[in-house]
């Protein structure tokens, strides 16, 4: 397949809130492992505004964008009918032209943290849109350690009706990014007495059940398995939607009742949250109330549901302020489950404080690629909110490369929701 | 049984390093779920260390400690034969002369927290040893909630040769928490991988088993269950080694290889442990490699070591200092469990630290009564270490109350260990 030289792509320039749309070379097999892809959908994403405003440890300039779905268009030689068994399976498999998802980070399925599902921490781990790896708001990108990373969506059959490319760019990201940070809370042990009826520490580990099998006092040990949960989503952006309607599926799963809390200052975000629980409700038979609060009224209606505050806060923000809110939510023994990419300011607790609040902090960056096959169920099972692209969707706008300088500058400002970029538009 | 109207107590007063023994009136009951505890023994815990250096956030005077065990001499009038059946069953069962342990902290055995195992933050807890309530180093004890609160040792049969009290005094505080801090890090979700052989995200809840149950990649997912967890135990003062032997024994159940190191400053502190270890290592079976080190050292080992670090570091020291080092030795997606008492300094992270090592932080205070049987069941398999009293053991030396000056002067500077107090002699 011949391929331009050079393609259009969005260039950040040091120090701050400087895009560009340029021509720039393309990008070539270096590797064996790797691939070329023809980009179809490029997303903007939160995180890829922290880089915007300076605040990112990166100091020169580069293509953006960690979001992307397109087709294969050049293998690395490591590709073919050839390729070892023990190889992660697209190395055999994988053709020109499939159809892909990549995710946010390379990953090369081989190491020990990806063979346990840790992808994020891969020993290869890096993350697409930096100066030593172009990003994907562009035409064309190389993947490294393709076949680990990718994602074939030739894999999808029996999906019903096709899903938007741009919802499909979903799962590059925020989607998976939702799905980790709802987890991460509710498969603490500190939710096991809620969830299953059986007291800490006998519940906190099926493996050493028998280590802790004794009743500190068989009446006590009576729990009921009341199954309700507090939680708060302190952060209603687009990744705080997609842990928002994780958060919420996961429950049903669990067949837990509970009160959920989205929090934003933006009002707007607020009532797009607000609106797409209200599609999901009418759906679903939902065991819970939900609502929208920004911060201050926040702390009154957690205060009011009792028990001193939630059992777990999830924090899609990424500021040390959305932290600060985070524990004044957060009950006695509870857990703060953060995706947000926090930068240089400090955390900002006491050890005194984390230790009276018996509080568990979580970070992190999650495993996009371990976690891809619930994040395509949940987009399948959610086309409602996650397939419409519009303003009563995920993705409210498809645009052009050349309109990047404007989707900054309006996403930051919060005046534009999600934007897919159609690098051939 | 007449008791007198004044007692012997181990007096703080502000600002700080002030310790006086005193006659002061003695405990009486307030309330009908009251127990008054004549004292046989009460230990100097490291967290009142906190206190005497000025550091914790208390400024009157006040009788210090918070381990004890003695025997029942006054109960309130909720105790006896028509106790409701639905409270704790001490109400119905404890009778005056019974010998008891008290743990560190109140709890009713009543409330949602106690119900559920988390008796460390029930909606009644108060910590022994504070203006409100007068602590243990006296010759007497009010324990309010006393039916859900005491451990009754009468109800110990079978338990071999007697242990001597010193060592059942461990029971109250260090040794619960001790396995609190060891059972934080080897239940996390993120050790289910390495422990079960079972990739992210299918291993990390039971409950959402059916969610997360494809393979990424049929291959990739072959995880090798070499179960050779890297761990660091961060303090290697008495509780310190409580949390060593915890893990080891909890470890020893899971049937997993190690390598753990202990850290400390300290040289006597470092020999101590690992004289302990020997001595458990010629009665068992032991699967792994121990080693101490100071803190710079630990880093050269851990590094050795390779994968990036530890699974997960067990902080048994409550200065920032101590977070620091153990986020150092922390691999990538690891856990710092840590039971330290941190007082008013931040927390020495900042959120792109976190963020970049997938780190987990558990804080937190022990929920002792919880763990009262699992502690005592420890405590008699290691009778080895912990029921010896002198410079080999755990509890070093056990002295009068007048000797208290000195026993926290000497304490603070280590020159002594674990000291307990008759308050008889």
């Amino acid at each position: 397949m011949a391929l331009p030289q050079t393609h259009k792509a969005v260039v950040w320039r040091p120090p701050a809130r400087d895009i560009r749309v340029e021509q720039v070379p393309i990008p070539k097999i270096e590797h064996p492992d790797d691939a070329i892809v023809k980009i179809q959908l490029a997303g903007l994403c939160g995180s890829d505004l922290h880089v915007y405003r300076g605040d990112e440890d990166v100091h020169e300039p580069h293509v953006c964008g960690h979001e992307l779905i397109g087709h294969v268009v050049a293998l690395g030689s490591s590709f073919g009918p050839n390729a070892p068994r023990e190889r992660p399976a697209l190395y055999a498999t994988l053709k020109l032209g499939d159809k892909v998802v990549v995710p946010f980070t390379i990953s090369c399925g081989e190491c020990e943290f990806c063979r346990r599902g840790f992808t994020a921490r891969c020993i290869k781990s890096c993350l697409l849109g930096q100066p030593i790896l172009p990003g994907g708001q562009a035409q064309y990108a190389r993947i490294p350690h393709a076949g680990g990373t990718l994602f074939a969506l030739e894999t999808l059959t029996n999906t019903g009706p096709a899903l938007p490319d741009a919802s499909l760019l979903l799962l590059a990201d925020i989607l998976p990014t939702g799905i980790f940070v709802a987890l991460q809370a509710l498969s603490h042990p500190k939710l096991a007495p809620a969830l299953t009826g059986t007291a800490w520490p006998a519940s906190a580990s099926p493996a050493l059940g028998a280590y802790f099998n004794d009743a500190v006092d068989a009446r006590a040990a009576i729990v009921p398995a009341d199954k309700t949960l507090q939680i708060a989503v302190v952060g209603l952006g687009p990744v705080g939607l997609c842990a928002l309607f994780a958060l919420l599926d996961m429950l049903a799963t669990l067949r837990a009742h509970y009160r959920v809390i989205g929090v934003d200052l933006n009002p707007a975000r607020r009532a797009k949250a607000q609106a797409m629980y209200d599609i999901v409700a009418k759906a679903e038979n939902m065991r819970g109330e939900f609502c929208v609060a920004d911060g201050d009224e926040a702390k009154d209606v957690v205060k009011q549901w009792g028990r001193g505050g939630c059992h777990a806060v999830l924090e899609v923000v990424g500021h040390p302020s959305a932290l600060s809110l985070s524990l004044a939510l957060l009950g006695p023994v509870g857990i703060i489950s953060s995706c947000g990419v926090h930068q240089a300011p400090a955390i900002p607790f006491t050890g005194r404080e984390l230790y009276n609040a018996n509080a568990t902090l979580e970070f992190g960056r999650c495993s996009v690629r371990a976690v891809f096959p619930a994040a395509l169920r949940l987009l399948l099972k959610r086309r409602d909110i996650f397939g419409i692209i519009g303003d009563s969707g995920l993705v409210e706008r498809v645009v052009g490369l050349d309109d990047a300088p404007e989707a900054y500058e309006k996403f930051n400002r919060g005046e534009w929701g999600k934007v897919v970029f159609d690098p051939w538009a």
